[in-house]
């Protein structure tokens, strides 16, 4: 059994996590920290674990996350930084579900985040956990960057067709959506019901932290630096991240030739589903499950690919469990295999 | 392996049963039908079964069903009792989900349901499938009437209190509140997303066909005709039933025994949970899991006991696979430990 | 024109207000107030205002306030009672619709609302807002307490039956179910759209504060002290009140009887819309709008009348410019015309 | 007095000019056509107007229609070019709200559309009644073709730019949401509420017939046949409309140009509001207003306009009572000065 621990165990990724993890036949849950509710059941916060945990909040110590053997850091970004170097010197190993150790120029990191990197030695080690891109490197890591949820929604549907190097680099548009559980559980007055209720918008148009972490990557496939336009937008929903892509072939290229190309890239991906030709994915059709279901179009002189995922699970707390998954050299899919709720 | 069918796949029960016997371990998924999605891939209507089920819907063919142990009928009422007698003939058990079978009495069931019952014979055969009160003749049963959606969340919080007889049977009320997937997947002018969203009411008030189905459970754990008021109301969310049961005690109790009464009657049930005192059990506490919580309170002179359920899991889809499982002598939690989507 | 301030505009009741006297046409508003926006434009806070208002937020100061006719309190409960005095005392006629001068006892306000009242002497001039109740001592008082949300649905539907004498007033039952706006625009994980979207749940069950705001109303209906279990409930949508009331006829009455006697007690209202036998309203019928609407039913032994109103509207900041109007001799309605937005 | 006719008045545009219309003080409401309804209040399926309109629907007949000076039509498409060359020869203005005159073309409307047109004669004639691009015609029109509600988002928003030259006419794109109104009151499957809520996704990517209908405008802003790439996609919500434009410049251009374009096009227009820089509009902004917002941002190399309607109102029926006012020469405002409804 890999002994794990949960840091910040209070938001909506260390929930999801839980709701992964206590099904894991594989795992065993030793702790769950939170500051703030340190001593309180785990399942008075989180009633839906009721009857699958029985754990309390205690505060994390160094002590006690030395005897895990993996950490996942569920924690707003800056945090994860602080305890990583003393886990990895004892043998622990990192998951960090935050930004911490996404972006491997620290001055970049440290422009976006708006803080001082406290161990910049790490970035370089830290491994960049889309397993489809980077399975091998994974399984061998101590410290894995768990990708930004908006990032894995683009870069699934990117990745082939740079990889193939058939369109226009300068011309990569990302409009993409998310319900709001992707801003946290914490208070908040923009992700009040009544706020984010019944409307739609746009929001940081001139800049969002994603931009960057998508770009890093784009260009080490691309070889090259990619010109990226990335707007996010907040849907009136709980879960779920859709990205419209929009670029242009450098050749005419049939959408059959791209479909293909498609197919094959991900046809060994248990958590990557390319549907048929014309086919509109739905977030529903994977809320809950970790899974990115991607289509291709064409429209008007523009290839169109549509990518969704849940943002808790492929976006966070499910490519986690699968990082874990390949680190522990376990089945990929080991406790991943839940169908997406729908309706 | 269990071998199963269901009929009427298309419907929203019929994909819940799906999501939860494509992951069963006991359970081989043989035959899925529909007459106007015959031939058509299950996942081309509900892509969220990708990867998890490869099959077409086929006609449904008496021939057909014959092969399986255990027929689901997840169909409109009327449908399963047209079925019912040939396949008990040829040893084949029947699980129905709607409500061919549920009302002992078939004056009353022809009455709610405006139609003549072809199989009344049957009626007294067929056990009302709610395992809290029926365990035992569910596991030698050949013909199960699973419950309704609303009964199941109005008895579970009801019967503690009628089997102690402790409270005033002329006064109890049920002002239960369904989302909208309880009206199942017709295209239905009510239902849509602009006519529901955004918007409360309560509905058929002077009389609502589960009604009855509570009653005649209610009527028999007291021994005697019980005076029910039940209103409905429709919720702007997909799953979760909620029920706010209002009664009185004969005599005054502490709540503190009306507590103890109600976790001894559930102690050994799995899918039955009583809250701590001073609790209030919200629908996602439960989305997409077969658990009922409860929670019982005081309010001036009233007792009000609280009880919410996902409407297509333990009030339908979860219910049935339960049932399923006590019939054929498994655990019955199998392939019921899904832990509820939350948030 | 009536000159009037709102002293905290940075709410809904707030912005409520500001939709409605915008286009009020005997309303010129000078003052909005905010300490923590002081400054800004309003319009920068709720540009659904743009083009309808041209001020700016500024610091609440005693001048500011008495160069009013009227001042409204959009404020969180505990400020209104702190300034009233002044303000009276300077000729200026105050509308609080937070709850400082709801309840006449003061001990009993204390007790719901943690805090000492520091004008007590007012409590007893301060007249209950609810026109359909209190329209002569309106029309000539100085001080409205603008009744709750809660309050001004299950009131309306009780009062008919109160005073008619016609039921038991041992046996009186408020299920009523909120939109999340009533909990107002601080931020606050309960609802957050993570929390309360997709979700249902009953709160406070052993003691809201309405609950005595409520009781005070109908025990002075009825000249007595009555038995009345009132539980609130959260709905995932945004605006809206809806409040199932059970009672009992203490003879049998037919409902044709009920409902002439509603039809009665309402005819000369403009706000309160008895629909016919057999109704059930929906929140959206008012949304936006100033209005009631009642339905009465008989469920088994039981009477049920079914109220819906806006809780912002008719709960809160459109009940406030009745009130004005009534105080100021102008036609009720002015102002109050537009109609509900459906879908 | 203008005497009007609603025809196909139970859809959701239909009761959205009944909305409009009651309280427009130059308007009697004459006639509310349905063949379905016919003999019933109309407050009956729309009980948010009751108190405001006193009609039953009728069916529609020749003779009742030319007793009115205009004639809307709220139909289905194909439904107003049957009676619009009778009606015009009565002497009858008509404003069709759905797209039988929309596209000037005949064989690109019979392709998109799939039927015979049968009054192509009329096409010529028929004004496309965006006031911001047509004003004049449409005050001398006697038949106008009501904009479709994507378009008038995605126009608004490309039309500074294309009349001053100075973006590539070969790289628009407009990825567009529109709340489930937009596709009406008919019972369908895919807008039902456990369908489209809590959920997104694009549609009809291959093509969407408001696809010519914007390529017509802007071909004929831009002197040329420009590429559009359109993508809508359907929002779990049901009031409004939100379009993200991208474009590039032909030169690089200040931001503050840009701005200061869109604000001297719009800077009479009184439904067209630019908000300031760095603006994210919403959708709840404009609910239920006749207004259309507007911001400009760049993002990477690429120029980023945000539109936001209320599909319903600006979209629809807001747009087709603002065209009525220009066609009577009143001003331009009346009856559609209500606030947006926020929260």
């Amino acid at each position: 059994m890999i002994k794990v621990a949960i840091v910040g165990g209070t938001g909506y990724t260390g929930v999801e996590l839980l709701r992964l993890l206590v099904n894991h036949p594989q795992v065993e849950i030793q702790t769950v920290t939170s500051r703030t509710e340190a001593g309180k059941n785990v399942t008075d916060l989180f009633p839906n674990l009721r009857g699958h945990l029985d754990l309390k909040f205690t505060a994390p110590t160094q002590e006690k996350l030395t005897t895990n053997d993996i950490v996942f850091f569920a924690t707003p970004n800056g945090i994860a930084m602080q305890d990583t170097p003393a886990l990895l010197k004892a043998g622990v190993k990192v998951i960090d579900l935050a930004a911490d150790f996404r972006i491997k120029d620290v001055a970049i990191w440290e422009k976006w985040y708006g803080m001082t990197h406290n161990c910049p030695e790490l970035l370089k080690e830290a491994v960049y956990g889309l397993p489809e891109l980077n399975r091998a490197k994974i399984a061998k890591a101590r410290l894995i960057a768990n990708p930004g949820c908006y990032p894995t929604a683009v870069l699934l549907g990117f990745l082939p067709l740079i990889e193939a190097g058939v369109i226009d680099l300068n011309d990569l548009i990302a409009d993409a959506k998310s319900g709001v559980s992707g801003a946290g559980r914490k208070a908040n007055t923009p992700t009040l019901m009544s706020e984010a209720g019944e409307s739609f918008k746009a929001y940081n148009v001139a800049g969002h932290r994603h931009w960057p972490e998508i770009c890093q990557s784009l260009n080490i496939c691309a070889g090259t630096e990619v010109d990226l336009t990335f707007v996010p937008h907040l849907l009136p929903m709980i879960r779920g991240i859709e990205a419209t892509l929009y670029t242009k072939t450098l050749q005419p290229i049939d959408l059959d030739k791209i479909q293909e190309l498609f197919i094959q890239r991900y046809k060994n991906e248990p958590f990557v589903d390319v549907l048929p030709l014309n086919s509109h994915p739905e977030t529903r059709n994977v809320r809950g499950a970790n899974i990115c279901q991607l289509a291709v179009h064409k429209s008007n002189n523009k290839l169109v690919i549509l990518s969704v995922i849940d943002n808790l699970v492929k976006g966070a707390a499910g490519q986690a469990v699968q990082n874990m998954n390949i680190m522990n050299d376990l089945s990929e899919t080991t406790g991943l295999m839940n169908v997406a709720l729908s309706p």
